[in-house]
């Protein structure tokens, strides 16, 4: 039929299920290898004719042999495989193997793999290997180097937190304790990272070493499972492009094609630390479905098919995925939790089509796309909200709560500053401007002249942090709006202060006299309504709501005058007149 | 297994296909009825344990009881359906139907359809009934009424242009072969509908009997079968607003729930035509799935499910969908035309499934999404060009080729304007500053005191035409910056031109002191860089890679001043000066 290879699939979950959507949008014929006919993936993909997809487990040799003669390339959904068949497989030729078997096999052991990376460069937490069956003793000796606390870890067969332990002393008790809960596998032991955030990247790279990779996202965990994923990355400048960088640098150094996940630290200084990658589509990509242009599936099958990798740039300004976690064995939380979000806009609901449930498997996911973090931050809150565990101590950091009057937002589009307490009363119109378009905003005192190196770390931050327009009020020398300017790539927004001599035309000409290359927007003296106002046009141009508001304001100014003229035809102009003396 | 209600599906086409992928994530059970194992529905979703698909024709009798009688709900996915066989299914409480077998029976006859919508204030082009099996004397009368040409059109089975014969005058012959060419179907006539644009809405509809609708598209047809469709409907201010309100009415006035696609005729006066509508999804909605927040296809099943309906907002700003059509029986071309859409960034490739290929045959489809109708343009005449009947006559109508230098743009996102051709030598650098950028533009002359019109209209159009920032340029009064922000909900960017006296000081005062409600960002006299510059960092909130492109070009700015202190070291400051003299 299609051109096309016949792709199998080792593993049949969720991650499979999801494969197959860009599988037949492509015309890609698919076998899925697991055991049972009803797996996620199979309910979604019939198999091509006159094939059926193989019944037995994805780690079994004769399955996976089977699949290989059918197939002309093999993939993998999860990399708990069977490495050494994959690789007679492809040894014999019967069959293509994507990603490498040796990445698989690299990745299955999370020592092997870390000390491959350390080795070529890529910045990882300190770690040590531990002998078979450590003694307390064995411990003891890399808390000499790695200090305290740290993490001990199984090589293999370790995920979602699994095969993890955490030491905070070396008292024989802890020790014991730790070592019995990770029972008698391989370990090592890795230095704490303190890291200030949990990020993710995938990385796409075809059999010609060309890689791609996504913005960044956040990743937040609770009891070790991934819950949410905040997308892009926000922070510090630059920091997306660094974890970026990172994890195209890091999946440079493996061997095949495919979609990785790549999971660092952000540590407190700013750097970054490599954690663990997967060969694979993983979970903190899966946002990628709605809001990017190609997701990480299609872009996992054109890598391994040769054909051209697809754009990786979101196509929405902010998204979030929200795990759907199995509370119990009954589906009814499941439903309860994807039902709840049908309510929500933006929201797309994924389920998986498993037949049971059970504590902390993943059911399903929630997607969310928004025009900004704000609307984003508001439904996510609701969408959590929903969820079983809820728990505002959980959730207020992630998908803050809206601020008290007169505070800042937690996710401001628009950043008001000014110079001098002096020159509150001045922006204060602009406040009220931005509560009666409900446009999130933050503001704060920062001086050119007083406080420099607090104005130029705001200024370099903010397009980071979300926001789209500042507005900078300052009067006589007037330079905040121009500085300001000079260290972001933001619209700015100057607003001349009248100040105590030459009636704020000395702060007017010291904002809208910028020389060539730099500019700053500038309105009317005192005029921060105006400022405001100019502030939603410029958000209007990418939230179609607020150019509607903007609308219905100018009609508003419209009636109010026609209203005028109306009493004015009334009463006569000199009563009138009167009237606007008192 | 989930606790949603079962739904059967009359045909098992794309329309069916494009059913089961929401189906799927939502779990909702499904069960397709068409004639064969394979259709192109039934390869996306395993039929729900422990059932299979139906084999069978969907007009059936039979086979449509036999699907009611494991299903709690039927709907269609065409509607060239058994209304009669619904009905009774319906009335003897065998199952749901969703719409109402009333309502496709109403749809299935075109001249009752337009006659219910007439009658009901929707507005229509002229028609008349013709008598069955009409002499050319019963055409020549209804040519009396409705002027010349007419169209002659099927009442029943008619899709895609076949059913349809225009006539453009009485003479017998033409008349013979009009009727001859429909043969000896039930028809009627149609007054001509000059339109300018054919535009089309998606409503969704639930059983409460509410409404929600799409963002209108443009559609362009090409032999009388869709090509390409052009979302959101760009044209004179509200022309979108009136259409989607226009589709709401006149589905409002229909029965049941599910999505419908409203045909309109955009009108030379402005005015909208309704041409007929389908109770199902649509081919002028499948852009919906990547760029509407909530496809076409899952608010359908969320209407007839009763579940709430999803959002209709569009998640990008510009998007498209192009047909991939059947050339022969070839799948080569398909296939050829599929794969050209894998480099283009932002091309999401659906391709049926369809065993067999047609000339016409509608084969699959490609999905582009855009951050401004510009980037589309570019995207759309790569895709266009790539399909085997291209043709530049047909093609740059609809995707203009890049303008030549110094003209406008076709699809501009920043309009250059000014008073007076003698502002023209001051407004050239932020046309170069806009090229250096890759920003499309328009640049033209209007002004507020000698063609106070012109202005108008030109401000009142920009925002629908998808412009997102106007530079205005003016000298001493300088009032077109401020009269043409007060006609628009774009931001605008006055520049003051220096004019005769005053030093330009008197159009600064004129741009930059706006009242209060009417925002002008003013920039630096005769610095209209700045303001291109400052449309630019505009343009940016919502084109991440200008953001990055306004960074660059400040640290550009950054290495020419260091450049020129090494400069005033290596020659000292005195030959430096005499360096600037020259």
């Amino acid at each position: 039929m299609a051109p096309r290879k016949t792709v199998g699939i080792l593993g049949g979950g969720q991650l499979g299920r999801m494969l197959t959507h860009p599988a037949a949008l492509l015309g890609i014929p698919l076998l899925i290898l697991d055991s049972g006919e009803y797996t996620p993936a199979k309910q979604t993909l019939l198999a091509p004719q006159p094939h059926s997809h193989p019944d037995g487990p994805f780690t079994s040799e004769q399955h996976i042999r089977e699949l290989a003669s059918k197939c002309d390339i093999l993939t993998v959904e999860i990399e708990h495989v069977n490495a050494d068949v994959l690789e007679s497989v492809e040894r014999e030729g019967l069959c293509e193997v994507q990603p490498s078997p040796r990445t698989i096999r690299l990745i299955q052991d999370k020592y092997e793999q870390k000390k491959y990376l350390a080795e070529r460069g890529i910045p990882v937490a300190p770690f040590e290997g531990l002998p078979s069956n450590p003694t307390e003793e064995d411990v003891v000796a890399v808390t000499k180097n790695l200090g305290l606390p740290i993490m001990l870890k199984a090589k293999t067969l370790a995920y979602d937190g699994r095969g993890n332990s955490p030491l905070q002393s070396t008292h024989s008790k802890d020790i014991q304790a730790s070592l019995t809960h990770l029972g008698d596998r391989p370990l090592y032991a890795e230095g704490w990272a303190p890291f200030v955030k949990e990020v993710a990247v995938m990385v796409v790279r075809n059999k010609e070493g060309e890689v791609r990779s996504y913005d960044a996202v956040e990743t937040i965990h609770r009891e070790s499972i991934l819950r949410v994923c905040l997308a892009p990355l926000r922070g510090e400048k630059g920091v997306n492009h660094r974890a970026r960088e990172l994890a195209e640098k890091a999946v440079g150094h493996l061997e095949g094609a495919g979609i990785f996940g790549v999971e660092m630290f952000l540590m407190e200084d700013g750097s970054l630390l490599l954690n663990e990658i997967a060969p694979r589509p993983h979970n903190s990509g899966h946002h990628t479905i709605e809001a990017a242009l190609t997701s990480q599936f299609e872009n996992h099958l054109r890598a391994i098919l040769s054909l051209p990798l697809g754009a990786t740039a979101l196509r929405v300004p902010s998204a979030a995925m929200i795990n759907i976690l199995g509370s119990s064995s009954s589906m009814d939380p499941v439903h309860a939790m994807a039902d709840s979000a049908l309510s929500v806009p933006g929201a797309a609901v994924h389920l998986y089509g498993k037949a049971e449930s059970r504590k902390a498997r993943k059911m399903g996911h929630i997607t969310l796309t928004a025009e900004s973090d704000a609307e984003l931050n508001e439904r996510l809150r609701t969408i959590l909200f929903a969820q079983p565990d809820a728990d505002a101590k959980w959730i207020d950091p992630i998908a803050p709560p809206p601020p008290s009057p007169a505070h800042s937002h937690a996710k401001p589009l628009v950043g008001i500053i000014m110079g001098s307490d002096s020159d509150l009363p001045v922006m204060l119109p602009a406040t009220k401007i931005l509560d009666q378009f409900k446009v999130p905003y933050e503001l704060t005192i920062t001086s050119a002249h007083r406080t420099p190196e607090r104005m130029v770390k705001y200024a370099k931050a903010a397009a980071g942090r979300g926001l789209r327009a500042i507005i900078a009020g300052a009067g006589g020398a007037a330079h905040l709006p121009g500085m300001v300017a000079s260290e972001t790539s933001l619209p700015v927004i100057g607003v001349p202060v009248k100040a105590s001599v030459l009636d704020g035309v000395d702060s007017l000409y010291s904002i809208v006299q910028m020389p060539r290359g730099i500019p700053c927007a500038t309105v009317g003296i005192n005029n921060s309504t105006n400022a405001a106002l100019l502030a939603i046009r410029i958000l209007g141009t990418s939230i179609p709501a607020l150019q509607e508001a903007t609308e219905d304001y100018s009609k508003q100014l419209e009636e109010e005058v026609l209203g005028k003229v109306e009493r004015l035809e009334e009463i006569g102009w000199e009563k009138y007149a009167e009237g606007l003396k008192k």
